[in-house]
């Protein structure tokens, strides 16, 4: 056990709490968003019909309700599965988790983005397998650079994709991609996981369905999170997949914590029955429109020049790449030490590492009046860098 | 990933909820005795105190003002251990999976008492180890058999002891073995891995203190639980260990699940704080008393001869060992078809199996008539077996 190194972003949460920090690091959504007032009435509600069982030991494929409103949510975004098919997981992390434990062995083959979310790179790692990374553009993985990448190595065990506003770049996989993904993940006899905890939090521009509802072999498993579009606290995820796979997660899930919070599982399904989902993602989406509308428009304005950066439609981040030779670490010091602001330096969320020229930023958990100065502050830490 | 079986217990949950069984077997506590209306004052608290941050991503060791409560209630019971030394985990099974996760490598040697708890068998099942059988009596694991053992393998990883109320037999280590166990493990350079949720659970005799209070030494990691004193379903566990080891389990929980539910959490931490645990315990351990004097009673009453049993003094279980060539699976099979009562073989106990003629029964989650009536009902199974 010395393969994990504790995690950046986590760690960088700690720094997030110090006073006067203004964090574009973390991946939080606004906290004045959550709905308490709802959840509360939830908590009242599930324990008010059913205490005795909201409070007991209960199965580890996951609250059979909370799963049927769940798919029916699933179909409305075009993916159609059975209750057999549908399994709750204590957050999508937790699926990130079991997904290395079912399908690796030290030295297995996983195809990521490049750059990927970290926090699978973390789950991944434990479980010892060879990193192989794909080129992305603005439309996402490249399809070309995943053929040669499976060419090279048909024995590889899945491709993970983050495909809607991915973390950390913001950038969504466009439907002809998701097609022919799902086109080669058959052809090559491989399993794709597809991690979607931003599906929702599209703010601008016209949405594809998910990967999964173009998969017609059973290739695609897909990974589902309350975190983003209700509360992170409580740690609900979900997983959609074939049966013959659903079977290995749940037989390991009783053995890592034999199942979900209950009580939070109910919870989330007396939310769902009596609040309108719609509605609160509707105005989460409009504050998150503004912020990111903000940080682009702060970027153009105070950044010096020669930094790309993404305009994502939606989720939570935005990515920048810097002139070659600039060093994101550096910059982080510097703007931590001296102007009191932190992100994510982009090297993190490369698998093998390299591109240090890149940042993440995330715009969701701060304020407009925070985005304003603490891009600002950004901008002058950068001017030192970069002329 | 061909290594897990499910979970006899868990799957027998669903037995459990077919119409008209009775259960002797999963391990529920009584579900009459949740504190339900505490639990809802403590969410509406929580959410008072701070709803943003109870809602929020939150830090992987857990909540800092729970940890703060569970290190006095372990002060309590002989326990001393800084802030650094206590981690929160997803239930008490997270902390076992972690466990394996952090010692084991494929062919590594655990030493584990015969029987002992099969939730973590499993757990450590994913790892690949060795298990080596240690053998007990009614004082628990059998001090010269385990220096045998550490003997014959200087090299093994750990020992895992349930000593207060063992899960499966109701045991509990004696207060010299304790102090043996804490020796031996420093002698032989081997861990002890304490897992201890029934300790709160004593209602007749005199206890002893925790293993971990024996530990002079930073060799014991000790593990609690909420599951049988508050609730199972918030999933909120504890792990008290030296810092060095924390660490790695703090690394591998970002990367299993990030955090414990933080709104769950934080309702412990307000129960605490409103209620009076000591009373509740006290409440619950009253009904268990009579619960196990009734089965008991009807062992020694209705029950063929030739049948060994142990009669605890506090948590779920008690033991029955039958005569040595009848198979407890065949006796489940005609219990569960002819008279709709169930419990848990005793093979599944024994990492190595073996034992068929053994037996647990859970006295705590079925009503004092419903435990009358499926003794009687499996009292006339046995019969059948056993002249």
């Amino acid at each position: 056990m010395e393969l994990a190194k504790p995690s950046f972003i986590r760690e960088s949460l700690k720094l997030a709490a110090e006073p006067n920090i203004i964090s574009f690091g973390g991946g939080n959504p606004d906290a004045n968003y959550f709905p308490a007032d709802a959840l509360l009435s939830a908590c009242e509600e599930a324990l008010r019909l059913d205490w005795r069982n909201a409070l007991q030991y209960a199965i580890t494929e996951g609250n059979i309700e909370l799963r049927k409103i769940l798919l029916a949510l699933m179909e409305h975004i075009g993916i159609s599965a059975e209750l057999s098919q549908i399994i709750i997981t204590s957050g999508s992390q937790q699926g990130l988790d079991m997904t290395g434990k079912v399908f690796l062995d030290p030295g297995d083959k996983v195809i990521v983005e490049s750059p990927t979310y970290m926090g699978a790179i973390n789950a991944f790692k434990y479980y010892q397998p060879q990193f192989l990374e794909v080129a992305m553009d603005e439309q996402g993985m490249d399809m070309d650079d995943l053929e040669r990448v499976l060419n090279a190595h048909p024995d590889a065990k899945f491709i993970y994709t983050v495909p809607d506003f991915q973390n950390p770049t913001g950038r969504v996989l466009s439907g002809e991609r998701r097609r022919r993904l799902v086109e080669l993940a058959e052809q090559y006899d491989v399993m794709v996981i597809e991690d979607n905890p931003y599906y929702f939090l599209r703010f601008e521009g016209t949405g594809v369905p998910p990967v999964k509802a173009y998969d017609k072999y059973g290739r695609v498993i897909f990974l589902g999170s309350m975190s983003k579009i209700l509360s992170p606290s409580l740690r609900i995820g979900w997983i959609i997949g074939p049966e013959t796979a659903l079977e290995k997660y749940v037989i390991l899930k009783q053995a890592a914590d034999i199942h979900t919070n209950e009580l939070s599982q109910r919870m989330v399904a007396q939310f769902f029955l009596h609040e309108n989902l719609d509605q609160h993602i509707a105005l989460i989406n409009k504050q998150y429109k503004v912020k990111k509308d903000l940080m682009v428009q702060k970027i153009s304005d105070c950044f010096p020049a020669h930094i790309s950066f993404t305009k994502p439609e939606g989720g939570l981040f935005l990515w920048l790449e810097l002139p070659e030779k600039i060093d994101a670490q550096e910059i982080f010091q510097c703007a931590y030490a001296d102007e009191r602001v932190i992100f994510v330096p982009g090297e993190t969320f490369y698998a093998n590492g390299g591109h240090r020229n890149t940042i993440r930023l995330c715009f969701s958990s701060m304020s407009t009046f925070e985005i304003d100065s603490g891009m600002d502050r950004l901008a002058a830490v950068l001017k030192n860098f970069i002329s």
